[in-house]
């Protein structure tokens, strides 16, 4: 089995930019990517696209990769779309590993994009609640926001926690992506301002639930065989790892984890022989306060329970022993469904390539990513590690 | 690189049966494969799941993967969507075989499914345009039907071809699919009749057009490492080729041919070391009549424009030398989008396990299946070998 490297990544600044079309996003971010390429690429180079997105937005509705790929001028290569809700993009890099490790591909895009700004009335009802069960939920009435409302409900009555802990992810979370470029919502929020904002399905406010953006990123993966040829850097897929779940709430036997975490969690630390405490940063799909929290104790940073304990103590800030979501994560940065996956895997990129500016992290070995589609019914996992660290 | 097998196929009938839930017609063709697996396959041995839809059909817009492996009990495992238009199926067998190479997994399910025949007025009317290109084709009034007329108006123009021979595709595959059970519109049909059908997109009539249809089929695909330990069948994935393309027309340098077909042919045969002379049957993406002489061009059954010679010669019938859509074809047996690709497959295993009644063939050693995404803009290939048939 052979092992996939990160040569590149790139992506769009993260948004609201109706005028731009998905193609243009999805150029912008393949263009950036390629440069990051310490010693070039071709456009030749590249053996397979994998294209993460969700696709509500309306434009092209069947054959989205080919679509955003012919458009770079990749007219010919096998493409193929993934879709697993917000999923999506860690789906497809995921997909680009086993693509590598194949055998049947050397260089291999993992990309995402989204538009979710210029969306029609009935597709952003439709939205408000896609990414839940359909049938059981979104037909019943229940909003997005209100799956992940119930979760929060049951963590607070369970555990020693509080709304207060809910808007500490977001103040961390803000602070981190006021200081990227590319993020959505680039600003800083205090602890009062997280607290005091609007209700949007109790126990959730403003703060606690992430925008949805436009933007599109890329990763651009090698084999072991081929990475001398465009790069010195030595950004390994150590250990990949992905589930899937019941795809509504009422199937599960708790609200208060999401087993599909669990469950790609440990597949990825056995196949990348790392603990938790090895990690050096994460990348955690926030798309709620309450996920934050839940990944936490799903990826085994702490016991159950705990996760409010780690913010208050302040363990996932940038200084911390284990910062989380540097980038500003899906709340700050923010979230273009389809790309979000592969947005987190250019954080990496940054962190490892010393391109973090005023976000960087000393000497990261190991980082994860962690991707999760709807309320848990999938999840894909990656640990990257910068072989130029040791130990 | 690990070879992959295929170790049991099953489906659903494909028709119209607006009464049944998507998730119902899934279970149904899981039972199915399930059950042809010789040495028989408990729940806990699939490692992965692969689904292919297009999903317009407006059921779970996001997660429609783990929402369909959960209804049959297969909530843990990973599970992609991917969704190629039409050729979202043979993309589906494709990444299978991708996990079972990379060493990922062992035994990956390869499947697919769609509901057409339940749509709300405004899904079907961007279904006639869907797997077109939508901003310069859809969005101008192009249906897809319109798309291939172009293309059959190009090669009636440009050859030796009437539109008798494109009726003569309806005549073969309908007399293919009235012995198939499975078929949507099984029943057989005369020239008189496929030529005097009428019109809808000149040069096409109702008899050059496939139905779209409901249903869903399951391919299990295991590695060369554990294929014993399901069946003494040894029907291995010899060769595997994709390819995209710009997905409209007007981009195309020529509408005589699909270029993503004839670089994924050559990708398929070059792996699998055969020439199509060596090829026993063929299943080939027929949902226009000129599709399936584009692909006897595109495939290097014969030279081009001389695909109207082969079905005037029989060659492509049940008794020539190079069978074509024994199953009756996506004209006949039907086409549930997502599920096409891996029906194919289901018709490769009924023939290589004599399971294909008054269908069978004597003893082939090769089968092909060609699965098209929109009018080319993605086309996957599969040749499969019946290793217990020697040369």
């Amino acid at each position: 089995m052979r092992d996939a490297y990160l040569i590149g990544a790139g992506q769009t600044a993260f948004g609201a930019f109706p005028e731009r079309s998905y193609r243009e996003l999805f150029a912008e971010a393949y263009e950036h990517a390629c440069e990051r390429v310490d010693g070039g690429i071709e456009q030749t180079d590249i053996d397979e696209a994998v294209v993460g997105s969700l696709g509500v937005g309306g434009r092209q509705l069947g054959l989205s990769g080919p679509a955003v790929t012919e458009h770079v001028g990749l007219h010919n290569v096998p493409c193929t779309r993934v879709e697993n809700a917000c999923a999506a993009g860690g789906f497809a890099v995921r997909q680009a590993v086993q693509a590598i490790r194949s055998g049947m591909a050397d260089v291999v895009l993992a990309s995402g994009f989204e538009v979710m700004s210029d969306m029609s009335g009935d597709v952003t009802k439709y939205w408000l609640g896609v990414s839940g069960e359909t049938e059981w939920e979104r037909l019943t009435g229940t909003t997005f926001s209100g799956v992940y409302a119930q979760m929060a409900s049951a963590y607070l009555d369970r555990y020693d926690a509080t709304p207060e802990d809910l808007s500490r992810v977001a103040v961390k979370n803000h602070g981190n992506g006021a200081k990227n470029p590319k993020a959505h919502l680039g600003f800083e929020c205090s602890l009062d301002d997280a607290v005091a904002a609007p209700e949007v399905a109790a126990p959730l406010n403003l703060y606690h639930c992430c925008p949805t953006s436009d933007g599109a990123a890329v990763a651009i993966l090698a084999s072991e065989d081929v990475v001398d040829n465009y790069t010195d850097e030595r950004i390994r897929v150590a250990g990949v790892g992905a589930a899937s779940d019941h795809v509504g709430l009422a199937e599960r036997d708790s609200y208060l984890g999401l087993s599909a975490t669990e469950t790609a969690a440990e597949t990825a630390y056995d196949r990348a022989g790392v603990d938790p405490d090895d990690l050096d940063f994460a990348e955690v799909h926030d798309c709620f306060a309450i996920a934050e929290l839940l990944a936490y104790e799903d990826l085994g940073f702490c016991e159950r329970g705990e996760a409010p304990q780690l913010l208050r103590e302040g363990v996932t800030d940038p200084d911390g022993d284990l910062p989380v979501n540097t980038s500003g994560g899906l709340k700050s940065k923010g979230h273009p469904i389809g790309a979000t996956g592969t947005g987190q895997v250019v954080e990496v990129f940054d962190q490892f390539t010393g391109r973090a500016g005023d976000r960087q992290l000393a000497e990261p070995r190991y980082g994860l990513t962690h991707n999760v589609g709807g309320s848990g019914g999938a999840t894909a996992i990656h640990v990257f590690e910068n072989e130029e660290v040791s130990g």
